[in-house]
């Protein structure tokens, strides 16, 4: 069986921004700046954040990218966002809330052009809340649900869902949920799904018909039959990259 | 300024169901007991579990209640759901997925019949997901979105959100959102809403116009002005039964 995204995509989808011991974003520098290339500025699409003040946060990331000497353009501030959508040398999304950030985009119509430039070809840079929206579905986000979504769909640039920010880790006499047992109830109403376990360091690289593990640790497969299996660095994982039969109750 | 729930609602909203060194809602047992008084028998409302087998839900609540003489009857077996709520002598609503509970009852139409039943006065018992949906909206539940919840708005039992299961608990490493991180987001976007994060082993119970504090544990109190407050075991909180001007973006 073939890979199914579009041969021409490039994505880089990582689980988190800030890591112990580097200045934030500073972690994912190098590669960043290999799936980035001869991009000389991104737009950035602040909308995750709950607090308005997204220049702020567009500020934030231009730091972070100015020692790679590229320029942080914030869709916030585009007069015309499907014109510098369709202009972008690359689209940058960033965390916050899975749920405003869907929302967000929704009500402004983004949602399917977003989709449609990316599988076209510009490259797309995600983490976190950016990671969980290249997914068919935002239904496997961490995030509280502090505003409507508005409909679970989401960009459906690959055909698998994302769990960012995953941990083992339970606090003694915690009563909640295990992370692994909530992605087991998504499993359960979702048979044929497959979750990809992003831990703070991980990432996938998508680069055409080619995925990747990145980062310092593996990533872990969830399935119904195979409850977890760990995916190695630099294994090839393209066989992620053939659709499964979805169900959405 | 007069308390604004309907001045005949009893309401027992917990954290958790199981507790460290006790049997599954064992650590309840005597509060439950107070609370249901003379009631013989329950409607239990299992829609929260994932899994589709509500009769063992179902049994394992029956097995629960049986050491203070108390019936159960699950919802999911009743053929006219609707008559089954006005007859009831008291409703339970189980922990779970607060996604899936809520969507399960606005696609059987069921959601506005039992907020009606209970401003009544039929007693309700809600843990975990139980507890969120007696609140404005299910917008401050830890749940994972694995269905779409067809919409935030839910019971509307009391004006204020309940965040169950809440820890200060922070993996080292980790860069997800702390659980106050998540609740002040919510605060961001609805700046006039408040909080009561219930920890493991803490609940609340409304009994016409007095709300108290049960269980082991203080009750935090959540503002956008005043980001957190613990409130005492028996101290009277209905101040919080006021209704604040509520924004839904």
């Amino acid at each position: 069986m073939m890979p199914e995204t579009e041969p021409s995509m490039r994505l880089l989808l990582l689980s988190n921004s800030g890591q112990e011991g580097f200045s934030w974003l500073g972690f994912w520098e190098k590669t960043m700046a290999g799936f980035l290339g001869a991009v000389r500025e991104v737009l950035f699409i602040p909308f995750a954040a709950p607090s308005p003040d997204y220049d702020a946060y567009e500020k934030k990331l231009a730091m972070a990218f100015a020692p790679m000497g590229i320029l942080v353009q914030g869709l916030h501030r585009c007069q015309q966002p499907l014109s510098a959508m369709e202009r972008a040398e690359a689209i940058v999304v960033g965390g916050g809330n899975t749920h405003l950030l869907r929302r967000r985009l929704h009500d402004a119509k983004l949602l399917e052009p977003l989709s449609m430039y990316v599988k076209q070809g510009t490259p797309y840079l995600g983490w976190s809340a950016g990671a969980n929206l290249a997914c068919p579905t935002i239904a496997t986000t961490n995030d509280m649900p502090i505003v409507d979504h508005g409909g679970l769909e989401a960009l459906d640039l690959v055909p698998f869902q994302i769990n960012p920010h995953y941990t083992d880790a339970h606090p003694p006499g915690h009563r909640g949920e295990t992370r692994s047992e909530r992605i087991q109830e998504y499993l359960t109403l979702h048979p044929r799904g497959r979750v990809l376990g992003l831990r703070e360091g991980s990432g996938l690289l998508l680069q055409k018909t080619t995925l990747l593990a990145v980062g310092q640790k593996e990533v872990l497969l969830f399935t119904r039959k195979t409850p977890v299996t760990g995916l190695l660095l630099q294994e090839n994982l393209s066989f992620l990259l053939e659709k499964p039969v979805r169900l959405l109750p």
